[in-house]
């Protein structure tokens, strides 16, 4: 008995190896595998074979000449069975997408929702419903979708969403309140769009992602992974001090960047008196158009989110910030100001002032990191998918 | 060969393990690290046996009845025969410190001395001179000296300590320049602070050390393992804005939290017009005799570090803060300034406001720290010592 769970637990570890091999190295043979691997290629063989079988992965057709012994046909991950869906609850918007293991999009679905002072119940409902829609197309795709995770603008905790201002909610259990067929996580919008910044942005492995929104969050990310602080709500930028005397933040606090750059304060600021700026497009119009007050709004925001980012710099030790969200459409005309405020306060003490690009994710980062950490997660632990198509086949059989 | 090597690398992994269970567990008897460890009762043995000659485990005198099989003698991390040197460069004073692989202190010394603008040769010169003495002091004990770590008020990277504007030194190898006959580290003081109270003080696995010293920085643990950024200068709380239009700092910014809770800002604020408050024991009579002038000066300061250490809390996500330096003789009269400040600003969005405690290691944690990273990687990686012993043994057969 020992014995044959020592056995099971080696092939788990085995079949991990592989697959974390080819989900690292992309296309390669079986026998570029075993040498990787130090398995042997008869024990590689047996293990693509099950994951071939698990639809986890696929032949990719490419035949390659090996250095040593006959040319093999490269493997990869599989697009065709196994998918994950990404879920997006925003303040002003839901969003749904399904990807396949091999981080192809195959679905996305974004609805526009003031979600501000919503009850949970009312919200959920709506995700729900395009949840199970996505889930639809993704039988009708031939796809079994692992699981999901939820990305959620607060910050969550052991599945509870304790408190977002900007909804109104508190100490909601929003993944479970969605009820759908399948395992559902919880996590940080910001820390999942840094996560989608990771893995399907520029690959750099460590920056701090900000998730310009309604508020403003940001996911550190230091060697590939994310750090998530004691209770996983690390990277609330939006209640950085910028200035202690500042205007009143719903947070409680004064003078905290969400008053000076957040979605809300930005368009109350760049509306002319007696006049206002109705969402981002229009906003985005007058910038073009060159409008005193939206140029004056976004310089002042800009520069208040350098006064933040400098602190943030200081205690996180950043050479690469990564704006997102609404900072990314509107990187020309904040990134400057922000920019210099980091200079003039940087300069002196670090050896270079880290660098700000936009996102060529924008608003689409979370759900992709969400979707995405489904994704690793099965590559991590594929053992559960094989022992099922196992018993499928033996069903089938008998 | 090969099967030679393999052999060694078990051998060492072992080592490794049976070291690290007794550096975990406390005192232990070889029957209770083989259930512990799953390694056979005869390999313990032997390895127990050749980390006794080599002078990093000794016997307790302890007899434990064990739940299975013999009594048997409890085995305890030795401190006879190898010990690790903490040294440190501050501001106004160096340090140096001995510490036996039971984590015991067998000797300090620590030398008042003005190191601002000075020339990097001088300061490690005369901390040359002192760290070599402790090192005679070692020998006279029986110590062998495993290694040293120097503690130094700036951000060190690749062993150079890029720009200490309090020291006024900029790019120096200071460690290399020690000159020491024994390998010598280097890393920033509050990072070995953090350390040193995570080793010596409360044993707390996550919070924010603070190091209160002329410039004022921050070490962050969490999960028992030191936060380093990228480039292992995160945590410079000194530099965080508290207000973008405070003082011109010496870093080149505004309002840096260093301006205002500095020591040397906090002596200037505390001095009456046309007088001077000379240093610390100075500041604390003063506030003893319930001087105004220094009861306002530590409150401004204190609220000061307040608005620094919510940016800090909503970025980095920590229930506990520990002041240390200069910020643990003066905690009767910051610190509630500086939780009043947070309570207004977190008390909204944070389920609990994080608790402010005084570290009890005050000046020594640093030091403490900087010996302490050397025991530990002399069990993390015992192999050398057990190797060398074993040389010693056989030359003294031949």
């Amino acid at each position: 008995m020992t014995q044959a769970v020592r056995h099971d637990s080696m092939r788990a570890r085995n079949l991990e190896v592989v697959l974390g091999e080819v989900g690292r190295s992309g296309p390669v043979t079986r026998a570029a595998l075993a040498e990787s691997t130090g398995l042997t290629k008869s024990t590689v063989s047996k293990l693509v074979g099950d994951l071939i079988d698990a639809g986890i992965l696929t032949e990719s057709g490419v035949i390659r000449g090996g250095e040593r012994g006959r040319p093999g046909v490269e493997v990869v991950l599989s697009g065709h069975r196994v998918a994950a869906l990404g879920l997006e609850v925003n303040v002003d918007y839901l969003a749904v997408c399904l990807l396949d293991l091999a981080k192809k999009e195959r679905f996305r679905v974004r609805v526009d929702r003031d979600n501000r002072g919503t009850q949970p119940s009312e919200v959920l409902g709506e995700l729900r419903v395009l949840a199970l829609n996505a889930l639809s197309e993704a039988e009708v795709m031939g796809l079994t979708v692992a699981g999901a995770v939820l990305a959620i603008s607060g910050p969550v905790e052991d599945g509870v969403l304790h408190n977002a201002p900007n909804l109104g909610w508190r100490g909601v259990r929003a993944a479970e309140a969605l009820d759908l067929p399948l395992r559902v996580d919880m996590d940080n919008e910001a820390n999942l769009a840094a996560l989608g910044e990771l893995w399907f942005g520029t690959g750099e492995p460590d920056f701090l992602y900000v998730s310009g929104e309604i508020g403003i969050g940001a996911g550190l990310v230091v060697g590939g992974s994310l750090f998530r602080g004691v209770h996983g709500s690390a990277g609330e930028l939006g209640h950085v001090v910028v200035s202690p005397s500042g205007p009143p933040c719903r947070c409680g606090g004064h003078g905290c960047l969400e008053g000076y750059a957040g979605q809300e304060a930005l368009l109350r600021a760049a509306a002319p008196p007696g006049s206002v700026v109705s969402g981002m497009s229009d906003l985005l119009h007058r910038l073009e158009a060159g409008d005193r007050h939206a140029l004056a709004a976004c310089a002042d925001a800009g520069r208040a989110l350098g006064i933040a980012l400098t602190s943030a710099v200081n205690l996180l030790d950043l050479d690469r910030i990564v704006l997102g969200g609404i900072f990314a459409p509107l990187f020309g005309w904040i990134a400057g100001p922000a920019a210099e405020a980091m200079e003039s306060r940087l300069g002196g003490l670090r050896r270079s002032v880290p660098s700000l690009v936009g996102s060529g994710l924008g608003g689409d980062a979370a759900t992709l990191g969400a979707a995405g950490q489904v994704v690793h997660r099965v590559i991590a632990d594929p053992g559960p998918y094989v022992a099922r198509a196992r018993a499928a086949a033996e069903a089938a059989r008998v």
